[in-house]
Protein backbone atom coordinates (compact mmCIF):
# COMPACT_ATOMS: atom_id res chain seq x y z
CA UNK A 1 0.00 0.00 0.00
CA UNK A 2 1.72 3.57 -0.81
CA UNK A 3 2.32 5.66 1.84
CA UNK A 4 -1.08 7.55 3.06
CA UNK A 5 -1.80 10.86 4.46
CA UNK A 6 -5.24 12.15 6.81
CA UNK A 7 -7.28 14.55 5.96
CA UNK A 8 -9.91 16.79 7.83
CA UNK A 9 -13.31 15.79 6.29
CA UNK A 10 -16.46 16.80 7.37
CA UNK A 11 -17.29 14.85 10.22
CA UNK A 12 -20.82 14.42 12.14
CA UNK A 13 -18.83 15.63 15.09
CA UNK A 14 -18.17 18.67 13.61
CA UNK A 15 -21.77 19.34 11.51
CA UNK A 16 -23.61 18.76 14.72
CA UNK A 17 -27.10 16.66 15.28
CA UNK A 18 -30.05 18.72 14.40
CA UNK A 19 -30.75 17.41 11.04
CA UNK A 20 -29.63 15.78 7.33
CA UNK A 21 -26.18 17.90 6.26
CA UNK A 22 -25.94 18.10 2.82
CA UNK A 23 -22.22 16.63 2.23
CA UNK A 24 -21.57 17.07 -1.15
CA UNK A 25 -21.12 20.71 -3.41
CA UNK A 26 -24.23 21.69 -4.49
CA UNK A 27 -24.07 22.98 -8.42
CA UNK A 28 -23.34 26.38 -9.00
CA UNK A 29 -26.61 27.59 -11.68
CA UNK A 30 -23.47 29.32 -14.00
CA UNK A 31 -20.37 28.98 -14.97
CA UNK A 32 -18.49 25.14 -15.30
CA UNK A 33 -20.99 23.67 -13.10
CA UNK A 34 -23.67 24.73 -15.51
CA UNK A 35 -21.79 23.55 -18.73
CA UNK A 36 -21.61 20.06 -17.24
CA UNK A 37 -25.22 19.92 -16.53
CA UNK A 38 -25.62 20.88 -20.50
CA UNK A 39 -23.33 18.34 -21.36
CA UNK A 40 -25.16 15.78 -19.33
CA UNK A 41 -28.31 16.72 -20.89
CA UNK A 42 -26.65 16.61 -24.33
CA UNK A 43 -25.15 13.34 -23.64
CA UNK A 44 -28.74 12.13 -23.10
CA UNK A 45 -30.12 13.24 -25.70
CA UNK A 46 -27.16 11.53 -27.77
CA UNK A 47 -28.22 8.14 -26.04
CA UNK A 48 -31.74 8.60 -26.83
CA UNK A 49 -31.38 9.76 -30.55
CA UNK A 50 -29.65 6.24 -31.92
CA UNK A 51 -28.06 6.34 -35.32
CA UNK A 52 -31.36 5.81 -36.72
CA UNK A 53 -33.26 9.54 -37.58
CA UNK A 54 -31.78 11.76 -40.15
CA UNK A 55 -30.02 13.81 -38.00
CA UNK A 56 -27.01 14.91 -39.17
CA UNK A 57 -24.66 13.72 -36.18
CA UNK A 58 -21.79 14.03 -39.07
CA UNK A 59 -22.17 17.49 -38.35
CA UNK A 60 -22.75 17.12 -34.41
CA UNK A 61 -19.55 15.43 -34.45
CA UNK A 62 -17.84 18.10 -35.94
CA UNK A 63 -19.12 20.83 -34.19
CA UNK A 64 -18.12 19.15 -30.54
CA UNK A 65 -14.79 18.60 -31.78
CA UNK A 66 -14.95 22.29 -32.57
CA UNK A 67 -15.71 23.27 -29.15
CA UNK A 68 -13.45 20.88 -27.81
CA UNK A 69 -10.48 22.13 -29.73
CA UNK A 70 -11.46 25.38 -28.15
CA UNK A 71 -11.15 24.64 -25.08
CA UNK A 72 -7.89 22.46 -25.98
CA UNK A 73 -6.54 25.45 -26.66
CA UNK A 74 -7.05 27.59 -23.34
CA UNK A 75 -6.32 24.77 -20.88
CA UNK A 76 -4.19 25.43 -17.84
CA UNK A 77 -0.85 23.60 -16.85
CA UNK A 78 -2.11 20.06 -15.76
CA UNK A 79 -0.13 20.37 -12.69
CA UNK A 80 -1.58 23.71 -11.60
CA UNK A 81 -5.27 22.15 -12.50
CA UNK A 82 -4.50 19.25 -10.14
CA UNK A 83 -3.69 21.46 -7.24
CA UNK A 84 -6.84 23.47 -7.69
CA UNK A 85 -8.68 20.29 -7.78
CA UNK A 86 -7.66 18.99 -4.70
CA UNK A 87 -6.97 22.59 -2.64
CA UNK A 88 -10.92 22.82 -1.00
CA UNK A 89 -12.37 22.59 2.05
CA UNK A 90 -15.00 20.37 1.43
CA UNK A 91 -16.09 18.18 -1.44
CA UNK A 92 -14.48 18.36 -4.19
CA UNK A 93 -16.14 19.86 -7.34
CA UNK A 94 -14.21 17.49 -9.73
CA UNK A 95 -15.72 14.51 -8.42
CA UNK A 96 -16.47 11.48 -10.14
CA UNK A 97 -19.88 10.79 -8.27
CA UNK A 98 -21.06 13.59 -6.87
CA UNK A 99 -19.03 16.89 -9.04
CA UNK A 100 -21.03 19.03 -10.19
CA UNK A 101 -18.27 20.52 -12.94
CA UNK A 102 -17.83 16.71 -13.92
CA UNK A 103 -20.33 15.61 -16.89
CA UNK A 104 -19.63 12.20 -16.31
CA UNK A 105 -20.49 12.34 -12.41
CA UNK A 106 -24.69 11.50 -11.84
CA UNK A 107 -24.07 13.68 -9.89
CA UNK A 108 -25.17 11.61 -6.65
CA UNK A 109 -26.28 14.03 -3.67
CA UNK A 110 -25.45 13.03 0.15
CA UNK A 111 -26.72 14.06 3.21
CA UNK A 112 -24.98 13.03 6.58
CA UNK A 113 -27.73 12.21 9.14
CA UNK A 114 -28.04 12.34 12.84
CA UNK A 115 -27.97 8.66 13.21
CA UNK A 116 -24.68 8.62 12.10
CA UNK A 117 -25.05 7.35 8.45
CA UNK A 118 -25.43 9.15 5.48
CA UNK A 119 -27.64 8.65 2.63
CA UNK A 120 -27.23 9.24 -1.14
CA UNK A 121 -29.87 10.09 -3.55
CA UNK A 122 -29.88 10.23 -7.69
CA UNK A 123 -31.80 9.23 -10.79
CA UNK A 124 -29.75 6.81 -13.57
CA UNK A 125 -30.41 8.48 -17.20
CA UNK A 126 -30.36 5.59 -20.18
CA UNK A 127 -26.85 5.59 -20.67
CA UNK A 128 -26.31 3.99 -17.50
CA UNK A 129 -28.23 0.97 -18.95
CA UNK A 130 -27.08 -2.37 -17.79
CA UNK A 131 -29.64 -5.22 -18.92
CA UNK A 132 -32.95 -3.25 -20.60
CA UNK A 133 -34.29 -0.71 -19.18
CA UNK A 134 -32.58 -1.11 -15.99
CA UNK A 135 -29.46 0.27 -14.37
CA UNK A 136 -25.77 -1.47 -15.13
CA UNK A 137 -24.78 -3.69 -12.14
CA UNK A 138 -21.06 -1.87 -11.95
CA UNK A 139 -22.84 1.91 -12.01
CA UNK A 140 -24.44 0.37 -8.52
CA UNK A 141 -21.31 -0.20 -7.47
CA UNK A 142 -19.57 2.63 -8.17
CA UNK A 143 -22.21 4.93 -6.42
CA UNK A 144 -22.23 2.61 -3.36
CA UNK A 145 -18.41 2.64 -2.99
CA UNK A 146 -18.41 6.42 -3.40
CA UNK A 147 -21.17 6.30 -0.57
CA UNK A 148 -19.03 4.15 1.54
CA UNK A 149 -16.14 6.75 1.30
CA UNK A 150 -18.16 9.36 2.69
CA UNK A 151 -20.04 6.93 5.95
CA UNK A 152 -16.51 6.69 6.79
CA UNK A 153 -15.69 10.57 6.51
CA UNK A 154 -19.12 11.24 8.27
CA UNK A 155 -18.20 9.24 11.64
CA UNK A 156 -14.90 11.11 11.10
CA UNK A 157 -12.11 8.71 9.91
CA UNK A 158 -11.92 8.37 6.05
CA UNK A 159 -10.06 5.89 3.66
CA UNK A 160 -9.76 4.16 0.50
CA UNK A 161 -11.31 0.67 -0.60
CA UNK A 162 -9.44 -2.58 0.49
CA UNK A 163 -12.43 -4.87 0.10
CA UNK A 164 -16.05 -4.43 -1.40
CA UNK A 165 -18.31 -6.98 -1.62
CA UNK A 166 -22.08 -6.37 -3.40
CA UNK A 167 -24.91 -8.15 -3.65
CA UNK A 168 -27.56 -7.82 -6.20
CA UNK A 169 -30.82 -9.07 -5.33
CA UNK A 170 -33.02 -6.85 -7.71
CA UNK A 171 -32.30 -4.96 -11.02
CA UNK A 172 -32.44 -1.21 -10.08
CA UNK A 173 -34.63 0.53 -12.57
CA UNK A 174 -33.37 3.86 -14.74
CA UNK A 175 -35.36 7.03 -14.65
CA UNK A 176 -36.87 6.42 -10.65
CA UNK A 177 -35.40 7.89 -7.31
CA UNK A 178 -32.60 5.58 -6.09
CA UNK A 179 -31.45 6.03 -2.43
CA UNK A 180 -27.83 4.43 -0.92
CA UNK A 181 -27.73 4.35 2.83
CA UNK A 182 -24.27 3.66 4.25
CA UNK A 183 -23.00 3.40 7.69
CA UNK A 184 -19.46 2.89 9.34
CA UNK A 185 -20.41 -0.25 11.73
CA UNK A 186 -16.50 -0.73 13.19
CA UNK A 187 -13.21 0.38 13.36
CA UNK A 188 -10.11 -1.72 14.19
CA UNK A 189 -6.96 0.25 13.99
CA UNK A 190 -6.72 1.68 10.36
CA UNK A 191 -9.51 -0.96 9.38
CA UNK A 192 -13.21 0.86 9.06
CA UNK A 193 -15.81 -1.87 8.33
CA UNK A 194 -18.46 0.01 6.62
CA UNK A 195 -21.88 -1.48 5.21
CA UNK A 196 -24.34 -0.49 2.29
CA UNK A 197 -27.73 -0.59 0.75
CA UNK A 198 -29.26 0.81 -2.28
CA UNK A 199 -33.01 0.81 -2.55
CA UNK A 200 -35.69 1.74 -4.75
CA UNK A 201 -38.91 2.56 -3.16
CA UNK A 202 -37.92 1.33 0.18
CA UNK A 203 -37.38 -2.08 -1.76
CA UNK A 204 -33.26 -3.35 -1.42
CA UNK A 205 -31.65 -3.91 -4.54
CA UNK A 206 -28.18 -4.07 -4.15
CA UNK A 207 -26.79 -4.50 -0.49
CA UNK A 208 -22.78 -4.34 0.43
CA UNK A 209 -20.40 -4.80 3.02
CA UNK A 210 -16.79 -2.98 2.64
CA UNK A 211 -13.44 -3.10 4.37
CA UNK A 212 -11.82 0.29 3.99
CA UNK A 213 -7.82 1.29 5.48
CA UNK A 214 -7.94 4.69 6.92
CA UNK A 215 -6.16 7.21 5.11
CA UNK A 216 -5.21 9.01 1.25
CA UNK A 217 -3.10 9.44 -0.64
CA UNK A 218 -1.35 12.96 -0.74
CA UNK A 219 -2.60 15.13 -2.32
CA UNK A 220 -1.11 17.15 -5.41
CA UNK A 221 0.26 20.95 -3.97
CA UNK A 222 2.03 23.98 -5.01
CA UNK A 223 5.43 23.63 -5.84
CA UNK B 1 -35.47 -12.85 -9.29
CA UNK B 2 -37.38 -11.14 -12.49
CA UNK B 3 -38.11 -13.67 -15.22
CA UNK B 4 -35.07 -14.46 -17.85
CA UNK B 5 -34.35 -15.34 -20.66
CA UNK B 6 -31.43 -16.46 -22.67
CA UNK B 7 -29.67 -15.01 -25.74
CA UNK B 8 -26.83 -16.18 -28.10
CA UNK B 9 -23.07 -14.54 -27.45
CA UNK B 10 -20.34 -14.53 -29.22
CA UNK B 11 -19.62 -17.40 -27.72
CA UNK B 12 -15.43 -19.73 -27.94
CA UNK B 13 -17.47 -22.29 -29.95
CA UNK B 14 -18.49 -20.40 -32.67
CA UNK B 15 -15.64 -18.08 -33.38
CA UNK B 16 -12.85 -20.66 -33.34
CA UNK B 17 -10.21 -20.48 -31.28
CA UNK B 18 -6.87 -19.47 -33.75
CA UNK B 19 -6.45 -16.23 -31.48
CA UNK B 20 -8.20 -13.38 -29.83
CA UNK B 21 -11.56 -12.85 -31.34
CA UNK B 22 -12.69 -8.98 -30.57
CA UNK B 23 -15.90 -9.37 -28.71
CA UNK B 24 -17.07 -5.31 -28.52
CA UNK B 25 -18.38 -3.26 -31.41
CA UNK B 26 -15.50 -0.85 -32.81
CA UNK B 27 -15.95 2.49 -33.48
CA UNK B 28 -17.02 3.83 -36.88
CA UNK B 29 -15.35 6.70 -37.88
CA UNK B 30 -18.35 8.86 -38.99
CA UNK B 31 -21.81 9.14 -37.68
CA UNK B 32 -22.74 8.56 -33.64
CA UNK B 33 -19.84 6.81 -33.20
CA UNK B 34 -17.56 9.65 -33.91
CA UNK B 35 -19.97 11.78 -32.07
CA UNK B 36 -19.60 10.34 -29.00
CA UNK B 37 -15.79 9.67 -29.45
CA UNK B 38 -15.60 14.07 -30.03
CA UNK B 39 -18.28 13.87 -26.83
CA UNK B 40 -15.48 12.31 -24.79
CA UNK B 41 -12.93 14.52 -26.18
CA UNK B 42 -15.28 17.70 -25.31
CA UNK B 43 -15.36 16.09 -21.57
CA UNK B 44 -11.81 15.53 -21.10
CA UNK B 45 -11.67 19.11 -21.93
CA UNK B 46 -14.06 20.35 -19.39
CA UNK B 47 -12.63 18.71 -16.54
CA UNK B 48 -8.98 19.96 -17.36
CA UNK B 49 -10.39 23.31 -17.73
CA UNK B 50 -11.66 23.80 -14.53
CA UNK B 51 -13.25 27.41 -13.96
CA UNK B 52 -10.04 29.21 -12.86
CA UNK B 53 -9.26 30.25 -16.38
CA UNK B 54 -10.93 33.11 -18.03
CA UNK B 55 -12.81 30.85 -20.68
CA UNK B 56 -16.30 31.88 -21.45
CA UNK B 57 -18.19 28.94 -19.09
CA UNK B 58 -21.09 30.73 -19.42
CA UNK B 59 -21.69 30.94 -23.14
CA UNK B 60 -20.42 27.05 -23.22
CA UNK B 61 -23.25 26.37 -20.98
CA UNK B 62 -25.76 27.83 -23.69
CA UNK B 63 -23.88 26.23 -26.62
CA UNK B 64 -24.50 22.76 -25.22
CA UNK B 65 -28.14 23.56 -24.12
CA UNK B 66 -28.47 24.89 -27.91
CA UNK B 67 -27.12 21.64 -29.03
CA UNK B 68 -29.60 19.32 -26.44
CA UNK B 69 -32.42 20.99 -27.40
CA UNK B 70 -31.88 20.88 -30.98
CA UNK B 71 -31.07 16.85 -30.44
CA UNK B 72 -33.89 16.80 -28.24
CA UNK B 73 -36.08 17.71 -31.19
CA UNK B 74 -35.01 14.74 -32.97
CA UNK B 75 -35.81 12.09 -30.72
CA UNK B 76 -37.29 8.99 -31.74
CA UNK B 77 -39.96 7.53 -29.47
CA UNK B 78 -38.65 5.71 -26.28
CA UNK B 79 -39.63 2.19 -26.98
CA UNK B 80 -38.54 2.59 -30.24
CA UNK B 81 -35.33 3.39 -29.76
CA UNK B 82 -35.17 0.91 -27.48
CA UNK B 83 -36.07 -2.07 -29.38
CA UNK B 84 -33.17 -0.62 -31.67
CA UNK B 85 -30.66 -0.80 -28.85
CA UNK B 86 -31.58 -4.41 -28.30
CA UNK B 87 -32.16 -5.44 -31.30
CA UNK B 88 -28.22 -6.30 -32.73
CA UNK B 89 -26.49 -9.25 -32.85
CA UNK B 90 -23.39 -9.03 -30.74
CA UNK B 91 -22.19 -6.46 -28.87
CA UNK B 92 -24.39 -3.60 -28.03
CA UNK B 93 -23.36 -0.32 -29.41
CA UNK B 94 -25.04 1.72 -26.65
CA UNK B 95 -23.19 0.23 -23.86
CA UNK B 96 -22.20 2.21 -21.02
CA UNK B 97 -18.76 0.42 -20.45
CA UNK B 98 -17.89 -0.86 -24.37
CA UNK B 99 -20.30 0.92 -26.49
CA UNK B 100 -18.71 3.57 -29.31
CA UNK B 101 -22.23 5.50 -29.39
CA UNK B 102 -22.43 5.97 -25.69
CA UNK B 103 -20.39 9.08 -24.49
CA UNK B 104 -20.18 8.02 -20.73
CA UNK B 105 -18.30 4.40 -22.36
CA UNK B 106 -14.27 4.89 -21.89
CA UNK B 107 -14.72 2.99 -23.77
CA UNK B 108 -13.51 -0.96 -22.65
CA UNK B 109 -11.98 -2.55 -25.79
CA UNK B 110 -12.93 -7.10 -24.98
CA UNK B 111 -11.07 -9.83 -26.96
CA UNK B 112 -11.94 -13.67 -26.40
CA UNK B 113 -8.88 -15.31 -26.41
CA UNK B 114 -7.99 -19.04 -26.88
CA UNK B 115 -7.48 -20.30 -23.51
CA UNK B 116 -11.26 -19.61 -22.87
CA UNK B 117 -10.43 -16.27 -20.97
CA UNK B 118 -11.40 -12.75 -22.35
CA UNK B 119 -8.96 -9.36 -21.61
CA UNK B 120 -10.51 -5.92 -21.50
CA UNK B 121 -7.99 -3.02 -22.41
CA UNK B 122 -8.61 0.64 -21.82
CA UNK B 123 -7.07 3.85 -20.96
CA UNK B 124 -8.66 5.97 -18.12
CA UNK B 125 -8.85 10.10 -18.77
CA UNK B 126 -8.85 12.28 -15.36
CA UNK B 127 -12.86 12.44 -15.50
CA UNK B 128 -12.58 9.28 -13.37
CA UNK B 129 -10.35 10.01 -11.24
CA UNK B 130 -10.79 8.96 -7.61
CA UNK B 131 -7.67 9.73 -5.04
CA UNK B 132 -5.23 12.15 -6.97
CA UNK B 133 -4.14 11.12 -10.21
CA UNK B 134 -6.05 7.23 -9.63
CA UNK B 135 -9.00 5.71 -10.95
CA UNK B 136 -12.14 5.91 -8.76
CA UNK B 137 -12.33 2.19 -7.19
CA UNK B 138 -15.75 1.98 -8.50
CA UNK B 139 -14.56 2.91 -12.00
CA UNK B 140 -12.79 -0.28 -11.73
CA UNK B 141 -15.72 -2.19 -10.22
CA UNK B 142 -17.63 -1.09 -13.34
CA UNK B 143 -15.02 -2.24 -16.39
CA UNK B 144 -14.73 -5.41 -13.97
CA UNK B 145 -17.86 -6.55 -13.33
CA UNK B 146 -18.84 -5.81 -16.99
CA UNK B 147 -15.60 -8.25 -18.11
CA UNK B 148 -16.55 -10.83 -16.29
CA UNK B 149 -20.16 -10.86 -17.70
CA UNK B 150 -18.31 -11.22 -21.32
CA UNK B 151 -16.13 -13.80 -20.09
CA UNK B 152 -19.41 -15.70 -18.78
CA UNK B 153 -20.43 -14.87 -22.42
CA UNK B 154 -17.21 -16.11 -24.17
CA UNK B 155 -17.47 -19.05 -22.27
CA UNK B 156 -20.67 -19.96 -23.47
CA UNK B 157 -23.24 -18.75 -21.42
CA UNK B 158 -24.23 -15.19 -19.87
CA UNK B 159 -25.53 -14.14 -16.80
CA UNK B 160 -26.39 -11.71 -14.63
CA UNK B 161 -24.15 -10.82 -11.36
CA UNK B 162 -25.77 -11.59 -7.95
CA UNK B 163 -22.46 -11.54 -6.00
CA UNK B 164 -19.45 -8.98 -6.32
CA UNK B 165 -16.12 -9.39 -4.50
CA UNK B 166 -13.53 -6.91 -5.44
CA UNK B 167 -9.89 -6.88 -3.42
CA UNK B 168 -7.99 -4.05 -4.22
CA UNK B 169 -4.32 -4.19 -3.60
CA UNK B 170 -3.06 -0.78 -5.35
CA UNK B 171 -4.22 2.53 -6.70
CA UNK B 172 -5.32 2.29 -10.43
CA UNK B 173 -3.18 5.15 -12.53
CA UNK B 174 -4.79 7.01 -14.40
CA UNK B 175 -3.52 7.77 -18.15
CA UNK B 176 -1.65 4.75 -18.55
CA UNK B 177 -3.35 0.84 -20.20
CA UNK B 178 -4.92 -1.23 -18.22
CA UNK B 179 -5.68 -4.52 -18.69
CA UNK B 180 -8.53 -6.74 -17.55
CA UNK B 181 -8.07 -10.70 -17.35
CA UNK B 182 -11.23 -12.92 -16.46
CA UNK B 183 -12.85 -16.01 -16.84
CA UNK B 184 -15.33 -18.35 -16.00
CA UNK B 185 -14.13 -21.08 -13.39
CA UNK B 186 -17.17 -23.44 -13.24
CA UNK B 187 -20.71 -23.63 -13.75
CA UNK B 188 -23.19 -25.55 -10.87
CA UNK B 189 -26.38 -25.60 -12.82
CA UNK B 190 -27.42 -21.45 -13.36
CA UNK B 191 -24.94 -20.30 -11.07
CA UNK B 192 -21.39 -19.21 -12.94
CA UNK B 193 -18.62 -18.57 -11.14
CA UNK B 194 -16.32 -15.77 -12.67
CA UNK B 195 -13.02 -14.63 -11.91
CA UNK B 196 -10.76 -11.68 -12.93
CA UNK B 197 -7.67 -9.30 -12.46
CA UNK B 198 -7.38 -5.51 -13.30
CA UNK B 199 -3.42 -5.28 -14.21
CA UNK B 200 -1.14 -2.54 -15.15
CA UNK B 201 2.19 -3.10 -16.32
CA UNK B 202 1.29 -6.51 -15.46
CA UNK B 203 1.43 -5.66 -11.80
CA UNK B 204 -2.35 -6.66 -10.36
CA UNK B 205 -4.19 -3.87 -9.01
CA UNK B 206 -7.53 -5.32 -8.31
CA UNK B 207 -9.08 -9.04 -8.46
CA UNK B 208 -12.44 -9.96 -8.01
CA UNK B 209 -14.75 -12.71 -7.60
CA UNK B 210 -17.98 -13.06 -9.02
CA UNK B 211 -21.18 -15.45 -8.66
CA UNK B 212 -23.47 -14.71 -11.89
CA UNK B 213 -27.30 -16.59 -12.42
CA UNK B 214 -27.62 -17.36 -15.98
CA UNK B 215 -30.05 -15.37 -18.09
CA UNK B 216 -31.15 -11.96 -18.94
CA UNK B 217 -33.93 -10.34 -18.56
CA UNK B 218 -36.04 -9.71 -21.89
CA UNK B 219 -35.29 -7.41 -24.30
CA UNK B 220 -37.71 -5.01 -25.64
CA UNK B 221 -39.67 -6.13 -28.74
CA UNK B 222 -41.58 -3.94 -31.23
CA UNK B 223 -45.77 -4.82 -30.99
Amino acid sequence: MAETVEYENLTQADAGTDGPVLMTAPANEDGLDAAAAAARRLIDAMVRLGDGTGYDTDALADRLNALAKEIEAELPDEDVRLVEMWQHEGPNRHDLVTGPENPVAVPLVVHGLPDGSVEGTATLPIAYQGQPRMAHGGISALLIDHTLGMANGWAGRGGMTARLTLNFKRPVPLGRPITINAKQESVDGRKLFTNGTLSVDGEPCVTAEALFIAGHLPRPTAE
